[in-house]
């Protein structure tokens, strides 16, 4: 079965991802350094790239940009500087692949690539949860705000006579332990298959980093900033179900496919597939260099152009505006829920080396 | 200075590329077995592919399918056969890349690649006018109607003060020397740098097949084919000028960057380069296996589905659909100087290797 594609919003418009992918930048800002430290240290550039003097980076879930150009950018000047304090007597080439399913709008992308680019790029079009690359061909695979989607909502969830159909809910953060572990099985048969397609693509030595929303062991999601904005959206649809404007049926056919694995969880996959050694694994606040008040329209906009795709899908179009004015109508609980939670360390850091 | 793009209709409409590439296809059926013979006799499989067991594959100038996908598949074809013929151990993996500019509609291109393709597949966007691909990393290089577009219209064509500037006419078909000189310059000046980035890109050992219109020796432009819908095209603007709406200025500025060299022009620009070897050169008629009377209406579709993007940029889109209905409008006068043209033999076969 093809993992199913959510895309991002294209294009350039108010609503566009391009235009609302603030929380993404600010969490490229936060791992910049991490990112840089991870290639100095092991990323050993010379003889990754000694039998072709190409080194050939993949960005697994990039989105239409500017966040992927602005990593990239960063990641290719770190290596540069590793080169040069290694020695190495020609600096490689570098061959940056785009990847995303291929419903994400390209053409955006193509048409937005930075005309001084130090590197050649490809597009890739296709779910990571499989393979997309010859084998041994990567060096170097990067994913950001990615991992967390999952390649389709677990089928019990729909299923009335099972003890995790999801009533009345639209994720897992408040349904029952079957959900959760609905859920929490489907990440882990995804991240099963992510990691061996990784296995077979990425050459013996290389390198790959994943950035994406975690939770600290022992913290539950309800504890969790990340399930602020869930719960949020979730009333707003249960009151449009209250005054008739979705369905009771449309709400409970509907699941967000998203999960936030905790720390363990990540380790022990990582560790499971057998092909990799984790180099580091750290969870960090991904708004921790943002100065001044959480700005809730920004945020609330960023999680519109992600989820508008999915939820028109399902919901249909017309629906979207208001379930959105609802949302933010809620900015004054949205701030304070925020405020009080207890953990803010949302954001993964795990670096892995190809054995 | 950045190369132009002029990209063909993108989508699935009624005058998109997609639906209306009738003589590209014709093209691609009719070199199909020239194609295969090529790999057959001397594309060294084995060897290419031994340090990486990938096999690299580029199509330059691509466009949106289907008849990328279909001349590619052939390709791969050829090879797996040329594999098992040469008892290779492991068949290797397919790495295809699908050039075009930027502004070609990738969106169309990658949600058509076919679902049982025997290949990664991997979009790259930018003018083959220039390096698109690391050192060496290419193993096969397919181009198909594409290298006749000039990169720029020579700026000669504009200058009321050269005797090349070209008053009146949208080609070179019926000019001066001065003009059809210019036209030639350009093209050598665009083949020296599309020569120059591929004898970069290309292993040594590996292929290029080159398949474009072409003149044969001795056979001028007004005697062949192709000229008939420039001339025609010409008229109907024309036509539109003593009308009033296209003004004469529009007229005067506008020229259409595409060349037909001849085959003794080709071979030597191939050979000036130095680092290739021409191991095969052929002029063929592309419409041969075509059964019953030219479809004029399906070449004028075509056309417009290949240069409607330079028209109406130039011109406006207003006046799109008058013009092509003028130039069907002539479909007679069409029809009976394609029969009577001394020269059908178009479709320039050239095969290079990487020395």
């Amino acid at each position: 079965m093809e993992a199913k594609a959510f895309p991002m919003n294209g294009g350039d418009g108010a609503y566009s991802y391009t235009k609302n992918s603030y929380y993404q930048r600010a969490a490229s800002y936060a791992v910049k350094e991490m990112l840089e430290e991870a290639i100095t240290e092991k990323f050993d550039i010379t003889s990754l790239s000694s039998s072709s003097n190409t080194i050939r980076i993949a960005d697994l879930g990039c989105s239409v940009g500017p966040n992927t150009f602005i990593t990239m950018q960063n990641l290719i000047e770190s290596m540069e500087r590793k080169c040069h304090s290694q020695d190495c007597t020609t600096m490689p080439e570098f061959h940056l692949f785009f990847n995303d399913h291929a419903s994400n709008d390209f053409n955006t992308l193509f048409n937005s690539l930075p005309p001084d680019r130090h590197y050649f790029a490809a597009g890739v079009p296709g779910s990571f949860h499989g393979r997309l690359f010859p084998k041994s061909s990567l060096h170097f695979v990067h994913s950001s705000c990615a991992l967390h989607w999952l390649s389709r909502v677990p089928e019990d969830l729909l299923d009335k006579s099972s003890p995790a159909w999801n009533k009345g809910r639209i994720h897992y953060t408040n349904s029952s332990e079957q959900v959760a572990n609905a859920y929490a099985n489907q990440f882990a048969k995804d991240m099963e298959v992510f990691l061996d397609a990784r296995a077979d693509e990425i050459a013996v030595g290389g390198m790959m980093v994943v950035i994406m929303p975690a939770l600290p062991d022992g913290v539950r999601l309800t504890q969790d900033v990340i399930c602020v904005f869930f719960d949020i959206l979730e009333q707003s649809v249960v009151d449009m179900v209250k005054l008739g404007s979705i369905s009771e049926a449309e709400l409970d056919s509907f699941n967000l496919p998203l999960y936030v694995p905790s720390l363990k969880e990540m380790t022990q996959l990582g560790q499971s597939n057998g092909c990799f050694s984790i180099e580091s694994v750290e969870l960090t606040d991904p708004l921790s260099k943002m100065v001044g008040p959480l700005n809730v329209r920004a945020v609330v906009m960023h999680f519109r152009a992600g989820l508008e795709g999915i939820l028109s899908k399902h919901f249909g179009s017309e629906i979207i505006d208001e379930l959105f004015e609802r949302t933010l109508d809620k900015s004054a609980e949205f701030s304070s829920r925020f405020e009080s939670c207890c953990s803010k360390d949302t954001q993964l850091f795990l670096v892995l080396k190809r054995k």
